[in-house]
Formats: structure tokens, C-alpha cells, sequence
């Protein structure tokens, strides 16, 4: 996995790096730190590093840059919180990584609309700190502490995402600036509208390629009034999965429904010091009014109870309920420690649910038969899992054997008319599949946009689509 | 209203006129009476006739007629049920009709998954009706028996949408026929996905102008266990709008909250042989368990209470249930009968919920001047409510007061940060206010994305945006 990636640089006139330092000053940064630290993200790709890293505090300086880099045909590639997992932010043509960071501020919370405007850099747990007191929350939770900019361009998702929806669902508007250094604000912030193309759903998981986010109005949701949350342990992956279909098809309003393999249990129990049994696991949350959380329950306990899942332990306490969530958005750190100093190569298929069981068996069957170890954690509420491969970074026998795994699964995903990538998106890792997944035509619409929108191919050059 | 619309007429060359009809026979039409049915809507305008109809049985047949127009440059409008609203059907330009009621094959229901794909020209009222043995039902529901196709087409929603979204939210994927007659599936049936651009919401509200809906594949929802429905009657309209401005707040999952004014009260009760109270009033369902419909009731009543609202009157059997809502969706067409052999022009803005009470108030005090009738429906929990105004359709004097009365309205609901169209879309008559709403930006964005896909402007030539 070491291997490096073919040098496609475009050299970076020095008059634009002069015209950036006349308006960043020290928010320019050319050292070789700065660059090394956005020349990366959390994929197993080696860091490609950017040229030059600009910190921007507004959109109105996101819009200059555009200016300068449209006019230079400069790369520009956004950062928010360094966090995506398939090479989305590896300068791979060089450039300017524009570094939203600083952008992190709160700007309304309109708390009668259940809405909530922030820029791009602000982080979803940030988020929900500043809103506390409103009795809001947003319940969108990518495993990493994301910016909301990051996670709108990836159309991410996480835990909740069975109840709440994803990204797509959850921005109402969008303030992007454009290629040529135009802002454009994408709708208002009426639940629904019918006024033309949807800007806002072009531009959310468009992963900097079409448009740079700078502002996100986002929807809230009342914090339930009661929130109850359990764990149940089955004997098999399978039983685990099919209470989870049946819990779907029945339509109860899980707020989350989430599935850990045994492996995925043991490392978050050394991770994280909790005791959890280390077989197949679900762990529920409920939310609702107190007498609708019980009636859920005792819904879900009825379909677990016939698949062989053992009786539920709760997790009563907000503190212990927020030990369990924190563990489980800790699993992809935790799996880590598994193999200690491996690198991990984590998949993201998601199938219509009654395939669901099939594709995870079959890609067990085969994991089984790997030579390094593995976890599963899934959204199975979604049809989404993830597999992570904890791989020996200096053994490229390994890094192949795990791209031969990858290959297969998303190949049953995508036979199963679901898709490579749920909620990680595409970056660099998943192009491969791009065609495999949406054929020739629909990838020539998606290339005509991108060069409709983006004619000197200057943003995020090199991802999603090739030119 | 009857001025007619400037000639922008292409004419359609006599080759492919042949060609169609070599391949259609007598599937191809120039009867007057024919173009007549198909070059009108439910719009005030007055019919523009298109040249040529073809009646298409499948997604290979529309391809074929896509990529003939396009070789000729000849106007190619979609047409499904005929009731669009705004002029979208009008053959502003010529050319031909696409006529796709003929594609009404449900083509699979997979109950497990809770997705059916059926043919554009399906409506919904047949879908619902094949696949009631299933438990299950798809919530979208215009006035009209709308078709599926341009139900997505139009982003269209209706009185289920508080609960369960609008099409947007609705359509998983889509069968698409492009200006060069190429078939794109636009995406998979997993629930979500992060695999390169949305061409799914991208088609879906683009009003046949980016491409030709073949085939759709929507969510369905489990029927609920239990359903009841309640009408509760206000002393004003500000009481009503204020109850479901709390009710929305308080995060209560109504399935439906629709406001009716005295008048539309009124003639509801005239065109459905009701009796209900004729003040201003809110239709009630909710869907659940019983216990959680008994609870989201005594929250509901307990806050209407709080405004004056009087005692629920409980619609408890599924035939009263049915014809409330019948009557309710027969609105429109009541309304027309208050004002016999009037024409309506009908308004649809959507503003953020705070905005609610204040842009209906002050929209029916400029109502209250006017020199025709009115009523007034709404979508309330969404924020969105239609004036329905009855005008003379030989008086010059009346349509232009109404425009001007919509102008006004649509300045205070974008003032507002909403939009001025919550569900009915742009068409022609709206738009006049897509600079207004949009910005020059964003509307270069859009026409940019029309060149894109569309380079030859023959589809549903000259609506949504100017080329």
C-alpha cells in the first residue's frame, strides 16, 4: 500500500503564491509540517503533499482563492478535519490545500425552524455543545469528529443515520463558492421546494470536486424526551442481521441499530475497559416518549428473542450510555490496536436490507480465510458494514490480498444493487469502482458536470471522476 | 390570462415526423384533438399545442424518440398525468409530446426492502392499490392521481409530507433517457450511498428538462398498525397556524396537519356533501401504535387547547377517514365551484415555520382587498399553503390584481427565506421569480448544468430557466 502514486503535479506559479501571501500573510503556509499535515487523511494512501496550505476565515477569502487558483489553474483541495478515509484530500496533482479550520463559527441556531447555520469548519460535536440548552441536537455522527463542511461534501452518516437520515437528507442549504470565485447560497431554509435544480443535492458528496462549502444550514431535531439504550448478543452474525431485517420491515423507529462482530467487541472492550460479551452484538438506542421507548423495546426484544438473542442489558445512565457510544465510535481506533502498528483498510459497501445477510456471510466466508485479522462494525439498520483489515504496512502481499477482498465485496454489493461506498465516499480508493457501480452513461453525466461546473478542472482535481 | 404567449415555434422537419411514425404507427398522433388534450395542464394559460404526440410503451422506445428529436432539434416535452400546474406541459417551442401513460407497469415490489420500481406513467393512487396486499403504502400524495414519473419530475409532495417527505426524499433511483437518447440508471436500492454525484436529485424536480424519467423506484412505508384522523376548528387562522408551529416544535411525528380557511371550508362542504364547522381549521392524522396515536393526540389536543382550538371531532372509522381526505384533496376542484366557471390561479409558497403565522396574516390581509373569492389550503407543518384564487377568465383586470397579489406573496416568503414553490414547481409561471429567489449565481449554475446535459435544448425547451 506503499506504493507511490504517479506523479500528475502542475506546477504552482510563483505569482499566485505571491498573491496568496499578499492577502493570507502567515495564513500561508509553505513548511514542510503544515503541508505534510494536509497531505494526508486517514486512509492507507502515503501523504501527497499540497504546496502551499491556506487557512481561510470567511467565504469571501475562500472566494479569492478561487479567483487566484481559477485564473492560475492552481489545485485547490478544502480541508476541514482531516478525516476521510479513501485519499480524499492527497494533493495529487499539488496545489493549494485550503484549510477551513478556522472557519468555525456557530452563525444562527433558529431554534423554531429546527435549523441551525454554521461555517464549514465547525465540527459536529461542537455542534452539539453550542446548541445544548436549545433542547436540539443534530444527530448526524461520522465516527470522527468531522467539520460539518467535511461531512456535507461526503454525504457522511454514521449511527443515527436509520432514524434521521444521512447528510443528504439533513442539509437544508448551502453557502459554495464556486470555481470562478462566485458565492452561491443553494436554497433557503424551507423544508421543501420545488424551485429548480437542487442545488444543495449536487454539491452534498461532491467531495470539493464541483464546489467549495463554506457555510451549512443544517436540520435539528428535539432531544427526545426519553433515550434508552441496550445491548443483546446473538450466537451467529446471521441471527444478529435477520432481527435487524425484521426490525426494519416491521417499521419500528430504532434510532440506531448497530452490529459489532465479535473481534470488533473484543477490541472495543480493551480500548475502551468495558466487559461486553464477545460474541456477535447489536447495540440499540431508543428514542421517543417514555411510554413509545418501551413499546419499541419491547418490540425489538420480541424479534431478537426468536433469533436466538440473549436478554438485553441496559445502559440506563446517560454516562453509561455515552461510554457505549463512545466506545462504538472508538471501534476504528480500537480495531487498530488489534494488530498494534498496523495500517487498516476499511470497506463501506451498503445493500438493500434483504441482502444484507448474504453479503456479510459470504464476505466472512472469505475474511476467514485472510491472513490478517479483521472487524466488522455495520449501520445495519442501512444495509451499510464495515470491514477493517488491519494490515502490516511493509507487507504488500497484504495490502493486495486486502484489495482482492475489497474487490470481491464490492462486486457482491454491487450485484446486490447496492453500492461501494454508503458513506465514506469516493476519494481516490473507490474510482475503481465508479463504472462497475453507474456504467459508462451515467458516469459521462457526471463527468459533463463536473466540467460544467469546474471547466479548468482545478477542484479537488483527480477524485470521484477522472477528467 | 388569456394573452397569448410569444411564438417560439421550431417547426419539426418532415423526416422526423416519418421517422416516428415508422417506428410508432399509429402511437404517433397529429389529431387536433390529440395535441389539444396534450398541450394544456391545470395552469391558467392557455393551451400551446404541441406537433406531435407519441404514446411510448418503454424506456427503449423513449430513447429512441430522444435521440430522433435530438438529431432534428425538435422539442421533446414528457407527459404523464396532464396535471402539473404551471404551464410545464405547454409546447412553448413545438415539437413533440412524449406521452408515457402507457408505461403503468408496477415492474417490482420488494416488500422486504420497502421499495417498489414501476413505470413513470403509474400513478399513485394504482400503485397504492397494487401493493396494499403487501402491508405496505407509498405517502406521496398531490391533489391529483398524479404519475410517479412527474411526481419526481415536479419534486412533488402533498399532505403526507410532515411525516414522511416529499419525492426528494422519496425517490431512490430513477431510470433516466438523456437528450441523446443514452438510459442511465441513476442509482442502486441501497438506503444511502456516497458514490459520486446524486444523479437521483438531480433529475428529481427538473421538470423533464435534464432528461426523461423512464422508470422510478420509490420508498414504501409499513401500514400503520394504527391510523386516526381528527378535524379541530380555531377561532382564527393565527391560532390554527400558531398550534402547528408548536405541535412541529415539539417534534410530535404527525403524519398529517392540513389547513383548511372558512371559505375552503366551505366549499369543501358544498362540492363533498360535508358538514363540517366552516371556521378556519386543522385535519389531523396520526399513524402508530394505538398507544402512540393516543399519545401524540393528547399532546396535539393539549396544544391546541392552548389556542383556542375546540373539541377534536375524531374521523375513527376508515370510510370517514377516507372521505375527509378525499374531500380534502378535492380542495381545489371545490373551490373552483364557488365561482362557477371561474379559473384558478393557484399559489404555493413555503417559508421556515416561524415565518408561518406572519406570511399567511399578512398575505390575507392583502386577500381580504381583492375584488374576487379565495381559499386558502395548506401544508402547514412544512411551512407550505396555497391561495387558490377564483378569477374571471374573461377579466384582464382580475388576472393581473392576482399576479400582482402572487408577486407580493412570493417577495414576503423569500423575504422570509423561503421559496416560491414548496411543491408544484416552476413550469412557466414561476419563472419570473427564479432571479429573485436564486441569485444570477446560482442560476448560472443551473443554466450550466441544462447546456451540460441537454446541449441541443430540446428537452421541455424554455421552462424552469432561460437558456
Amino acid at each position: 500500500m506503499n506504493a507511490p502514486l504517479p506523479d500528475l503535479r502542475r506546477p504552482v506559479p510563483p505569482a499566485c503564491l505571491e498573491a496568496l501571501g499578499a492577502i493570507f500573510g502567515d495564513r500561508l503556509s509553505v513548511s514542510a509540517a503544515v503541508r505534510e499535515h494536509h497531505g494526508r487523511d486517514e486512509s492507507p494512501y502515503p501523504p501527497m503533499l499540497p504546496d502551499a496550505v491556506v487557512f481561510a476565515q470567511n467565504t469571501d477569502e475562500v472566494a479569492q482563492v478561487a479567483r487566484l487558483c481559477n485564473e492560475h489553474r492552481v489545485p485547490l483541495i478544502p480541508y476541514g478535519a482531516g478525516s476521510s478515509l479513501e485519499g480524499h484530500l492527497l494533493a495529487i496533482e499539488g496545489g493549494i490545500s485550503l484549510d477551513l479550520s478556522q472557519m468555525n463559527q456557530v452563525l444562527s441556531v433558529n431554534a423554531e425552524d429546527l435549523t441551525a447555520t454554521v461555517q464549514a469548519g465547525v465540527t459536529r460535536k461542537q455542534l452539539n455543545e453550542e446548541i445544548r440548552s436549545t433542547g436540539l441536537f443534530f444527530p448526524i455522527d461520522p465516527g470522527a469528529d468531522a467539520s460539518l463542511g467535511g461531512m456535507a461534501a461526503t454525504r457522511a452518516s454514521g449511527t443515527n443515520a436509520v432514524r434521521y437520515g444521512t447528510m443528504r437528507e439533513n442539509v437544508m442549504s448551502l453557502t459554495v463558492v464556486t470555481a470562478d470565485g462566485r458565492v452561491v447560497r443553494t436554497a433557503g431554509r424551507a423544508r421543501k421546494s420545488s424551485a429548480g435544480y437542487d442545488l444543495t443535492r449536487i454539491f452534498v458528496g461532491s467531495e470539493g470536486t464541483l464546489g467549495i462549502i463554506t457555510e451549512v444550514t443544517v436540520r435539528l431535531y428535539p432531544q427526545p424526551e426519553a433515550v434508552s439504550a441496550a445491548v443483546c448478543n446473538f450466537p451467529s452474525l446471521d441471527d444478529a442481521v435477520q432481527s435487524v431485517i425484521e426490525i426494519i420491515q416491521m417499521g419500528v423507529p430504532v434510532a440506531r441499530v448497530e452490529f459489532m462482530d465479535a473481534a470488533a467487541v473484543r477490541a472495543v472492550n480493551l480500548y475502551s475497559k468495558l466487559t461486553l460479551r464477545e460474541t456477535p452484538m447489536l447495540v440499540f438506542e431508543f428514542h421517543g416518549s417514555p411510554a413509545g421507548v418501551q413499546e419499541q423495546a419491547e418490540t425489538v426484544q420480541a424479534i431478537t428473542a426468536e433469533h436466538g438473542g440473549m436478554d438485553f442489558e441496559w445502559a440506563e445512565r446517560p454516562e453509561d450510555r455515552n461510554r457505549l457510544w463512545t466506545a462504538r465510535h472508538n471501534a476504528y481506533f480500537a480495531g487498530l490496536q488489534l494488530r498494534p502498528g498496523c495500517r487498516a483498510s476499511t470497506t463501506d459497501v451498503c445493500v438493500p436490507i434483504s441482502r444484507l445477510a448474504d453479503c456479510v456471510r459470504e464476505t466472512v466466508d472469505e475474511l476467514d480465510q485472510a491472513s490478517f485479522p479483521y472487524t466488522i462494525v455495520g449501520h445495519v439498520g442501512d444495509g451499510n458494514f464495515h470491514v477493517l483489515m488491519l494490515l502490516d504496512g511493509d507487507n504488500e502481499a497484504e495490502w493486495q490480498e486486502s484489495e482482492t477482498i475489497n474487490h470481491n465485496l464490492v462486486r457482491r454489493a454491487i450485484a446486490a444493487d447496492g453500492t461501494c461506498t454508503g458513506e465514506h465516499g469516493v476519494g481516490l480508493h473507490k474510482m475503481q469502482f465508479m463504472q462497475q457501480e453507474h456504467g459508462d452513461d451515467a458516469l459521462a453525466l457526471m463527468r459533463s458536470l463536473k466540467h460544467a461546473f469546474d471547466p479548468n478542472n482545478i477542484l479537488n482535481p483527480g477524485k470521484i471522476i477522472a477528467w
